[in-house]
């Protein structure tokens, strides 16, 4: 992950399309792809952002016919010259046209390489480029949004701005030890008390957005709970079944990569593993219902399952016993309607539905997404979702915590300084802008990016 | 698939990468276009071959920042005015941008609808249009070069000579109908029949190109045929073992798509399932028996595999029965080389492995390469690799032999060209150039192209 000047190549689109993809960037792309490329005139000479036809030849041979668009540092992704060659998608043609590029000088890119470039070549700042991550990966509209408001800036501006005035006050609290002999104080400290409360407020609101954003980035947690044979199951696979006809009829594919995740409204849901609860003595079922306590304590939100059925018939299990955690929410569900007698009375607040006929679906569909605050969001409130900068937050608000109890206890100008310090580089660690971010962060954030990225 | 002028519009990349690409083509398609996306000035006003950078927008809301690329009639895949859309690889992105592209006035294309309007614009004949999708779906040295040399034309041109041949024999025939009383002969008869006989060859050639073609397409069938325990099994994962590390190495994707074929010096080679032989009572073992019967029957090559411990202690069983079908190889090949006593000697012909070890199976391998004679596709013979093309050809062929036949029983010129008419319509369905194939035979050709393509 060390920065250097290499030309690096990659595939950027996954293999198994009509098209690929692959990126050539750094100072010697076009005079290396000129190698083995042969269009109207040389590439080198080309104007930027046009496009040529032309082939890939290893030798005579003709590898592929291809178009290939030219950038021009600084104006391309990466900031440094690039090409982009766009061929047929086959897995031969791909391999074969990055043998012939390594051949020709090229070396083969670390996973995010091109963003870390156009990181280091100061396009984007760390926190920008942790979300074109996110981007790409992002296949609902809330986590899309999180990403796109993330990409733009998003709360960058809002930690430049906390970490200039916490600049400021360890100014002038420096300033103070100049003139330590006159006994000056240019940090007023209640002004300073108020500034630092202020920004430790703004701080603990964004670590406290982390826990929608994570839900929207990884997928709002549900458990369905239940006694054995009211429906689990058959409300699971209704909720998925409906979405992956959905998926296949918009996206025109058969691939199948939502597993037992559901879009719904907009929203990632993402359906916990639980076992029917019934007081038991057998081991393995109690096992079992660990698991799905456990599940309990881990989702958002919490589908309580009943059979309308049984209900009727006055032959409903006890209810599952547990407690609803800070944050939690409680959706009451009454399935097998459809079986139910007709004079059936829905306890209050419940909601009714026949999972085998799909009636009533669309409302607890509903009431999902309405579980599910995404408002704010969608008109630009900074919403933290990514985990390194959760920890600097929460890091950067202990440290604030620590300057506040100094100044409470009259700390002098020179410790109270250091006190605010650790804060302002925890907040610079999210952009990476105060100084350039240590080869092993920068390894980490762009070791989870994908080839080509 | 009937033809229309709708603008259409699909992804041309697989889910799952950096970059994807959306394809939009048709008379609208630039100012389609431009109704959701926004960048220095519309898109109608663009010079063909140029990139524009911009954003998708659904109404104010940013979807992305993309790359487009403008191609105008007739100088695009299709032949249409066409824009390549180049968007993160995010599903919701492309989704998105799919919808909002519908909803502005395209339409989804069907599987390869772009490659169809190719077609029916001139830009391809039928077999090249074929040749497409065996491009993409090629994987190893010789299939490209199958699909490149059939795209670049292949046997069409030498197709096209024979029926310009046949049809030129076709009119003299008819000709002399319109001078019948007159009893001449405008088609000399030794000149027909050796002519006739020179096509009939020329197809038999192309026709017998057939099983080479479609190996290369489909995969060399190999069965690795032994006694159990004699390795069979070890043997076949140091084969794909090897190959999948090197796939992972160059493609620098963990993705696994060989299962049991793998590219051995740019030929792709297909191992079926082989249970061990040996002579049993036992019913479950029979039907074994039975399957590796019929994969050797399959089989293009044939692995005997044997054991030299075994056979240094006297202790090999008999040798499998079976006898070599027409056109099938056999390699005999002594695998635990590194468990046999020194003094043990190599039958005569036979390639001494470690299937364990590794040892010997590059030279296993260049037997296995050896056996498959792909020179002469190297050097640009033609080769069909198509079934529909050999179908046809076959139909041809027993066409012609059928007006051979009727030459020897002086037939009247009309009945002879009668008999000759089905030979050009045969060779003339592969191009697809001598009339625009009926829509039965285009979707049945198109619909097992990708989307997107």
């Amino acid at each position: 992950m060390i920065p250097d000047h290499d030309t690096i190549v990659a595939p950027a689109t996954a293999p198994g399309g009509a098209l690929a993809i692959i990126r050539v960037s750094g100072a010697d792309a076009l005079s290396l792809c000129d190698r083995i490329f042969r269009g109207g005139r040389p590439l080198v000479q080309a104007a930027a952002n046009t496009v040529h036809y032309g082939r890939i030849l290893d030798g005579e041979r003709v590898v592929d016919d291809v178009l290939v668009t030219v950038f021009r540092a600084p104006h391309s992704y990466t900031g440094e010259d690039s090409v982009e060659i766009s061929c047929h998608g086959s897995s031969y043609i791909v391999s074969e046209t990055l043998r012939l590029l390594i051949a020709a000088g090229g070396r083969m890119a670390q996973p995010g390489e091109y963003t870390i470039r156009a990181y280091l070549n100061g396009k984007l700042d760390l926190s920008q480029a942790e979300a074109v991550a996110d981007l790409i990966a992002s296949s609902t509209r809330a986590a899309h949004t999180l990403a796109t408001n993330q990409m733009r800036g998003g709360y960058s501006e809002e930690l430049e701005g906390l970490r200039d005035q916490l600049l400021n006050l360890s100014s002038l609290l420096e300033l103070e030890l100049d003139f330590s002999e006159e006994d000056v104080e240019f940090a007023d400290r209640q002004a300073l008390r108020e500034t630092m409360e202020r920004i430790g407020a703004e701080i603990g609101r964004l670590c406290s957005s982390f826990s929608l954003g994570n839900a929207i980035k990884e997928g709002v947690a549900v458990a369905i709970v239940g006694a054995p044979n009211v429906g689990k199951s058959t409300l699971l696979n209704r909720l998925l079944n409906e979405e992956r006809a959905m998926v296949s009829e918009i996206a025109g594919t058969t691939r199948d990569v939502i597993e037992e995740r559901v879009n719904i409204g907009g929203v990632l849901f993402r359906f916990l593993d639980t076992a029917g609860i019934r007081a038991t003595g057998d081991r393995l079922e109690q096992m079992g219902i660990e698991r799905t306590m456990e599940s309990i304590r881990r989702a958002q939100i919490i589908i309580r399952l009943l059979d309308a059925q049984s209900m009727a018939d006055g032959m409903a299990g006890p209810d599952p016993e547990f407690e609803l955690g800070p944050g939690q929410r409680m959706l009451t569900v009454v399935n097998k309607l459809d079986a139910a007698p007709a004079k059936f009375q829905l306890p209050e607040g419940a909601i009714g539905i026949s999972a085998k006929r799909g009636d009533g679906v669309d409302e607890l569909r509903e009431a999902l997404r309405g579980a599910v605050d995404t408002e704010g969001l969608y008109h630009g409130d900074p919403v933290v979702s990514n985990s390194r900068h959760y920890e600097a937050l929460t890091a950067a608000r202990e440290s604030l915590a620590r300057a506040l109890a100094g100044l409470d206890e009259g700390l002098p100008a020179d410790l109270l300084s250091e006190e605010i310090r650790p804060v302002i580089r925890h907040l610079g660690e999210i952009t990476g802008r105060g100084a350039i971010a240590p080869d092993e962060v920068l390894s980490n954030i762009f070791s989870k990016f994908c080839i080509g990225k």
